[in-house]
């Protein structure tokens, strides 16, 4: 059944965040007010797109929406701040049922109260696919966000959690079902289904690298390939990343036993993993590990060193050879 | 010939603002990052998507770049703010040209230099159907935004410039191309497309309607009826407005004699002119409509009242009829 712009705003009006520290003037105004306070502004903008990110039959919208929030978040964490504020733009086919709608709006809320941002404002169309825009504003102290420029030759390059996961879900997901249903129930094809529908958005783990003196920082949404030439593009240096110190999602392994693919391609190209990668001085390292691994159970892995070079892999052999800048394009 | 995603995004830095006051990490890391300093920050978000807001066949792209910035600006102009930044979301098919995304952000650009404000981020993706999300980040004094909720009985209701041009506009576009060639080279015809297609964004307007005492403000982007109810329910206020006062669109008479449209009903119900809408106290009027007019060239016609009672018209022949708030529903 068809519902009008105004019943569904309404609705949706019902799941956003009414009062919220800051907010002046909460949704339902031509925009929304806030009170900035003393810190820096952060501002970041991600789309979700109906068959090119996602696609409606194997995707929840509870999840969707979760994610939308999350990829956005992930965007303020790699600055080192803090997420705030979130504003939805989405478009929605006629014969998207206002239930689906509300499961969409309840995972946003999910994201939202688990980083402790509100939900302000938005705008809803009527659309021949569904498409999620988040903009999410968030706050960092005065000169304190961590860009993608500032790494330096003899940085050591860490990254937070595991690597290839979502790229093994994605694989999992848009495999043949009969050949992967024996598989699907059980743990390790969970996690990494997981990671790819419900990412975690690694913001107390950034302000922590930040504090330890990370002098860049990018989240992994399109591989650590493509995200580390991106860094070393903007800091105008070069990197040697250790194969066999990558943290290989665990599940890849067992994942290898059912379908084509190898984990370490899948640790270095795989996108949507939304880990951190830092630039950070040596003696740093220690110390964060233990707070990351104390603090949020997450661990924190020394992959690989910034270098004046090129962008190298330093294979388990001894051979070295150079690292593609390939990943997760979007446009491919 | 297909472009991958970092030639696109390389191509569109270049048209993207880098440095700009309070910009403190411009467009290309993780986010940007801003100085907000000591006003209230406005955030608005607003998507145009094809087929729904617009064809690819009848829209230029530098118009389309302009107008997906202008409808956000607009939302600021309606709580009396200054645009500041802009981030721009999009969703492009395979087949778009890059000069065809070239010419829209041009036109974002245009719009962004007219109003004042940075383009600072965004993010660009595949999609089937283009889809333009702009969120906007602008400032207003502390305590000083213009809401919908606070217009009062014995108010007077002010609308800048005109009306239903842009309604006006869409029956021409969407109406039989042999019946209308005559017509498209007439300046009032060539007016009313103009509004639909870069519809001007009522900045100083609002600011000088915030500033003469306005205490409710919204800009018709849904039609007079639709807009004018919406400030009437967050106010808690009824509205009459006298349909002879209504300043309906030059041209719209000219277009009755080609096409079957009522201009009073185009006025009324028609979307998207983006004119602001205010109740003022009834002494301020005539300073302000003078303000408007030496600085900015824009009438301000005092179309009505705010009440106690119900929304309703009163007529030429002196009846008095309710005023259906129906309008331009996205969802429709």
């Amino acid at each position: 059944m068809e519902t009008t712009e105004e019943q569904l705003l309404a609705a949706i009006r019902k799941v956003l965040s009414g009062e919220a520290p800051g907010v002046v003037v909460p949704v339902g105004d031509d925009a929304a007010v806030i009170e900035p306070g003393r810190h820096h502004a952060i501002l970041t903008a991600d789309m979700l797109v109906e068959d090119v990110h996602f696609r409606l039959e194997t995707t929840s919208p509870h999840d969707l929406g979760y994610k939308a929030v999350a990829v956005n978040v992930s965007d303020v964490a790699a600055m080192g701040g803090s997420p705030r504020y979130g504003l939805v733009s989405l478009a929605l086919p006629p014969e998207i049922e206002a239930a689906w709608v509300m499961d969409l709006y309840g995972g946003m809320r999910g994201a939202a109260e688990e980083h402790g941002l509100a939900l302000i404002g938005g705008d809803t169309n009527r659309g021949d696919r569904v498409v999620v825009a988040v903009t999410v504003y968030g706050e960092v102290g005065q000169g304190a966000a961590i860009t993608r420029a500032g790494a330096r030759p003899g940085d050591r390059l860490v990254v937070t959690g595991s690597l290839g996961a979502a790229a093994g879900g994605l694989a999992l997901a848009a495999a043949d079902a009969d050949r992967v249903k024996e598989v699907l129930g059980e743990d390790w094809a969970r996690s990494l289904l997981t990671v790819l529908e419900r990412p975690a958005a690694r913001v107390g783990e950034g302000q922590s690298l930040a504090r330890a003196g990370a002098r860049a920082m990018i989240d992994l949404s399109d591989g650590l390939a493509l995200d580390l030439s991106r860094m070393c593009r903007e800091s105008g240096v070069g990197a040697a990343v250790r194969v066999a110190d990558l943290p290989v999602a665990e599940g890849l392994r067992e994942l290898q036993d059912v379908l084509d693919i190898d984990p370490v391609d899948l640790a270095l190209h795989g996108g949507e993993d939304y880990e951190l990668l830092a630039a950070l001085p040596p003696h740093a390292i220690s110390q964060v590990r233990q707070a990351l691994a104390e603090r949020y159970g997450t661990p924190l892995t020394d992959i690989g060193e910034v270098t004046e070079g090129a962008l190298v892999l330093d294979l388990p052999d001894g051979r070295q050879e150079r690292l593609e800048p390939r990943g997760w394009d979007h446009f491919g």
